[in-house]
């Protein structure tokens, strides 16, 4: 994709680039609006580092020249069907998807991510952190709420030197908050992501760059259903 | 140090265990509080790795079972002279010491350290995270005021499976808050504290398993007159 005119003076922000749909499409929003951004992904144990491969083929894509990409230590603590060795529910119905929190929730993870695009808005200067949670995984984990995300603004506002030397301070940004999955596919396809290089899967079938889905798990039953409703093309390919 | 009776049904509480004096300290209170302790430390590409020694020193003198130790990727962002290559301050005035926010400064530091006390506390079923942030740290670094851990407690309480679920909720401790240095050695030493154990030095002049200070760094300089104004013997050697 082409280079914006006026790159010399553009403001930074981090976002926060899981290698999922979500984080894909936030990263298009920011950059439509002319940051320049400074990607932000985890190594953080998962159980498939094609997350990571996702969300470096989609940095390159868009021609980020800063992307972060920090080992986490998760693992240490476990409890999450994404970082320990519990299984990673498949077939689930859309009732039993919808309730309560689900097994793949990984402990305080959006308050580590955020912690970490913090320090690194404050070492880079930038004053807006994009992050891809929606009203979709707001049913399930409580990180992702509105509600949560103001608070953790309030609390970035008060923790850092550059907040408090500086105005305006942090804004944590969620421009998908509201959205439905089909909503983000239609807003992600009009920014012109390639999700042929996005990977939703909890447990992906394939093996190094290669972002087919399973097809079954709670997310890729989420991915499938939202480009169904958009009417879209989904060009990964589906195991089952 | 004697184990408390009862042990069995004790409540647990993550403990933030620098290797300093005062997370020494709250670690003691803690344990009188009569508390099962997880102590959690990081290793953040410290210059030192004496803290961490110190840090572990504490937790088996009190009898620690459980210390978890976590490796961060902070050096990836730079930004501190106690991670990057920025000199240390030496020889500096108390004037100098309380204006404004030293180099010393780790970008979001607290934040991303009381973050991962969120998911511990979180997997172990604690409640409390006790963290040794005071009233002279408060002069120069943003993320030790009581108004930024305040709105951490509110932050996390809307962050986690286990605050939602449960009653009361998560609760950010920090007894020292209103303590000057002196206030908390004397503390420390009346709760039995082993200060020979702690490492407050910014540049320690030793080798490994040497916790020696070298007297004139910020931290050394508030320490030795923390001790002179307590009227206690500080157990350690000053190189300067």
């Amino acid at each position: 994709m082409a280079e914006k005119a006026g790159s010399e003076k553009k403001q930074r922000a981090i976002v926060l680039l899981s290698g999922g749909l979500d984080s894909a499409t936030v990263f298009a929003v920011a950059y439509q609006e002319g940051y320049q951004i400074v990607a932000l992904s985890f190594d953080y144990g998962q159980r498939h580092v094609r997350e990571l491969e996702a969300a470096r083929a989609i940095a390159q894509g868009w021609g980020v020249q800063h992307h972060a990409i920090v080992n986490l230590d998760l693992r240490a603590f476990g409890g999450s069907a994404l970082t320990d060795n519990i299984e990673v529910p498949k077939g689930r119905s859309d009732k039993e998807i919808g309730e309560g929190i689900p097994v793949t929730y990984v402990p305080a993870r959006n308050t580590i991510f955020l912690s970490h695009a913090l320090a690194l808005a404050e070492v880079e200067g930038a004053r807006d952190i994009f992050i891809g949670v929606n009203a979709l995984d707001y049913s399930g984990y409580p990180d992702c709420r509105p509600e949560y995300i103001s608070a953790f603004q309030t609390m970035a506002n008060l923790a850092t030197k550059a907040c408090i030397e500086e105005t305006p301070g942090l804004l944590i940004r969620s421009p998908l908050q509201d959205f439905t999955k089909a909503k983000i596919v239609e807003l992600g396809t009009h920014l012109g992501v390639d999700f042929a290089n996005t990977l939703s899967c909890y447990d992906p079938p394939g093996g190094r760059g290669d972002f087919s889905h399973c097809g079954i798990c709670d997310a890729c039953q989420l991915r499938r259903k939202g480009f169904e409703e958009a009417s879209i093309h989904d060009p990964t390919r589906y195991k089952n």
